[in-house]
C-alpha cells in the first residue's frame, strides 16, 4: 500500500445501486472489516457526471443524499483525476459487454498505476480479461471480481481457494435471476412467457428492455468469466452458444413435468464448449431453484460435485461479494 | 517456514483411509500445489504403531504398500520424535470427542513448537478449541480444520473468507452422511430403521457400532466446531441439545409426506442454542438432500441465505479439504 501509515485509501467508481450499497457497507461494517482488512478511508466517489473527493474521507451518507437528490455528485471529478491518490478502486459502473466501457478504461488506468481493483462490472472482464490480467501481472496490482458472477453466491474464490488442488471438470449453473424468476413463475402459474415477463417488469425484476437477461447475454458473460478464471480457458463472448427463453411455452413445462422435469436457463462450461440454453432439469436437481436465486454445480476431480446457491443480485448482496474481495486482497493478495 | 530454502517439510499423523488419501493427493497433485503453496516434501508419516521418516522425502506409495500389508509402518517413531524436523503437521488420527486423543496431544505439541497444523480430526477441536487457539496465538503457529466439518463441502473458510464482512445469524445443516443415508432410504423405501441400518452397515456407510452417527454425536461435534469458529461461540459438546434418529418410524415419514415434508437430522446453531435433532424438512428445501450428501444453509446479514452442498466424507474428498487448508496456510496464514 502506498500510504506510509498502512491506511488504505479507496475510491468508488459508479454510484448507482451497487456503488451506494457498497459505500454504505464500507461505513456500517467498518469495525468488522478493519480487523480483517486493516484500516481504510473512502477518499473519493465518482459517477458518470461528477464526483466527490476528501483526503480525510468522504461523508458517505451526505454523498448518497446529494446523489439521490441531484442525480449526480457535485464536483467535476473523474477516476483519472484521483487515481494517483488511492490504493484500491471499487469499480461499480454499469456493464456493457460489447465495449466494456466505462469500466474497462477505469480498470486499465488503475492497474497500470499499480492500484488494486475490485469490480462488480462484467463488461471489462468479458472484453479484456487476458489483457487486464497481463497488465495486473506487470505492475503487481490485483484485480478481484467475485461480484461479477452470482451476486452473493460464492463461486470464484470458492473454486480458487476452497477447492484449491482440484481440477474443475465442468461448471453448470443458474446465473441469471431474472430468467429464473420468469421460468419458475411460468412453471408454477402455467402462464405464458409474455404475461410473466410483464409481471417481472412491474416488480422491477426485469428491465423495460429485457433483452440482456432473457436472451442469455448476461448469463453468457458470466460464463465467460467463470471459464477464463476457473477453467483456464481463453474464451470470449462469441464462443458461447446461446439461446434465450422467450420462445418457451407453458405447454413445454407441462410435457416436461410429466417426466419429472422443469425447464431452467442453464449456463454450462465444459472443456469442450460454453453454452447458455433452456434445459430440462429434474425437479430434485440442486439446479431446480426458484425465484431469483442463483445456483452452481461444480464438478471436480477430488471433491466430486460441490453445489452453491445464493442471491444472484441486490445491493447488500453485491456489497457482500465485494467486501470478501476486499478482505482477500488485504489478507493474501489475489492469485 | 524453518527451512532456509523455503521448502516445507510436512508430516502426516494417522495413516488410515484419510491419511493415505491425503498422502496420495500430496504426491499426485504436486504440480498444481507447488504453484499455489510452494514446494514441499513429506518428511514423515506416523501411525499408532510406528512410523517412517526420510529427510529426502518418504516414498509414499511404498509406505502405503507396507501399511496395507503389515498393518503398521516399520520404524519406532512418534510425532514427538519428528516435531522439530517439520514445518506442517497433517493430523489425521481417528476422532475421540471425549478425550480428543491422540490428536489433541499431537496438535498441542505441534503448535507449542511453532509447527502449523492441518487436521481432519474433530476431537481435539471439540475438547480443546479455546486452549488450542490460545497456544496457536502465542507461538504464531496456525491451526486449520476445514476437513473436520462436511468433508469436501466448503464451509469453514467459505464463511470466514467468502462471506467476510457478514455476520452469521444461524447455520443449519445436514452434517452426518450416515444418518442422511438412513433417513433418505427410509423415506424412499418405506422400510423400518433397523432394516435400513443393516443395509447401511453392509455397504460400509454405517459402522458395526453405529452409535456415534445415529445418536447425533458426530453431527453435534461438527456443530460445536462451526459455532466456535464461525459464530464466535464458546461452546462445548455438552451444550448441544441432541436427539438421534433411531426411534423414527416409516409411519412418521408417511404423515410428514402428506404435508409436503420429509425428515432429516438437522444440526442448527443460532445465537441462543445448539441443537441436533430429527426435523421436518420441506421436500423443496435445499436441506432435503439424499444419500450421504452434506448440506448447509448459512443465514447472514448482507448475503442473505447461502447454501452449500457436497460430499461429507471419503478419502479424496477429505484430502480436498485438507489441500485447500494447505494452500490457504501457505498463501495467507489463517485468521
Amino acid at each position: 500500500m502506498k500510504d506510509v501509515k498502512g491506511l488504505k485509501r479507496v475510491a468508488i467508481a459508479g454510484f448507482g445501486v451497487v456503488g451506494r450499497g457498497l459505500a454504505k457497507a464500507l461505513v456500517t461494517k467498518k469495525d468488522v472489516l478493519i480487523k480483517r482488512a486493516g484500516d481504510y478511508r473512502i477518499a473519493a466517489i465518482c459517477d458518470s457526471k461528477g464526483g466527490i473527493y476528501s483526503e480525510e474521507g468522504v461523508d458517505v451518507f451526505e454523498a448518497i443524499r446529494i446523489k439521490e437528490k441531484e442525480g449526480r455528485l457535485p464536483e467535476e471529478l473523474t477516476v483519472e483525476d484521483i487515481i494517483d491518490r488511492i490504493d484500491i478502486l471499487f469499480e461499480c459502473t454499469p456493464t456493457n459487454v460489447e465495449t466494456g466501457e466505462p469500466g474497462l478504461s477505469h480498470i486499465k488506468l488503475a492497474l497500470e498505476n499499480g492500484v488494486d481493483v475490485i469490480t462488480s462490472n462484467k463488461g471489462p472482464l468479458v472484453v479484456g480479461y487476458k489483457e487486464l490480467m497481463k497488465t495486473a501481472k506487470k505492475t503487481g496490482a490485483k484485480l478481484m471480481y467475485e461480484a461479477t458472477v452470482g451476486g452473493a453466491m460464492p463461486i470464484i474464490k470458492l473454486v480458487k481457494n476452497e477447492l484449491a488442488g482440484n481440477e474443475v471438470l465442468s461448471i453448470k449453473g443458474i446465473l441469471n435471476g431474472t430468467c429464473n424468476y420468469i421460468l419458475s413463475r411460468m412453471e408454477q402459474e402455467k402462464m405464458p412467457y409474455s404475461q410473466i415477463l410483464s409481471e417481472a417488469q412491474e416488480l422491477g425484476i426485469a428491465e423495460a428492455d429485457p433483452t440482456y437477461d432473457v436472451e442469455g447475454i448476461d448469463a453468457a458473460a458470466k460464463l465467460v468469466i467463470l471459464a477464463n478464471s476457473l477453467m483456464n480457458s481463453n474464451a470470449t463472448f462469441s464462443d458461447v452458444e446461446r439461446t434465450g427463453i422467450s420462445s418457451i411455452t407453458p405447454e413445454a413445462f407441462e410435457i416436461a413435468a410429466m417426466k419429472g422435469y422443469t425447464i431452467r436457463l442453464i449456463a454450462e462450461a465444459t472443456r469442450d464448449e460454453l453454452r447458455v440454453s433452456p434445459r430440462l432439469v429434474p425437479f430434485n436437481s440442486p439446479l431446480c431453484v426458484y425465484g431469483t436465486l442463483n445456483a452452481a454445480l461444480i464438478q471436480t476431480d477430488l471433491a466430486g460435485e460441490v453445489v452453491v446457491m445464493g442471491r444472484g443480485a441486490g445491493s447488500s448482496e453485491t456489497a457482500s461479494a465485494m467486501l470478501s474481495d476486499f478482505v482477500e486482497l488485504s489478507r493474501c493478495g489475489s492469485k
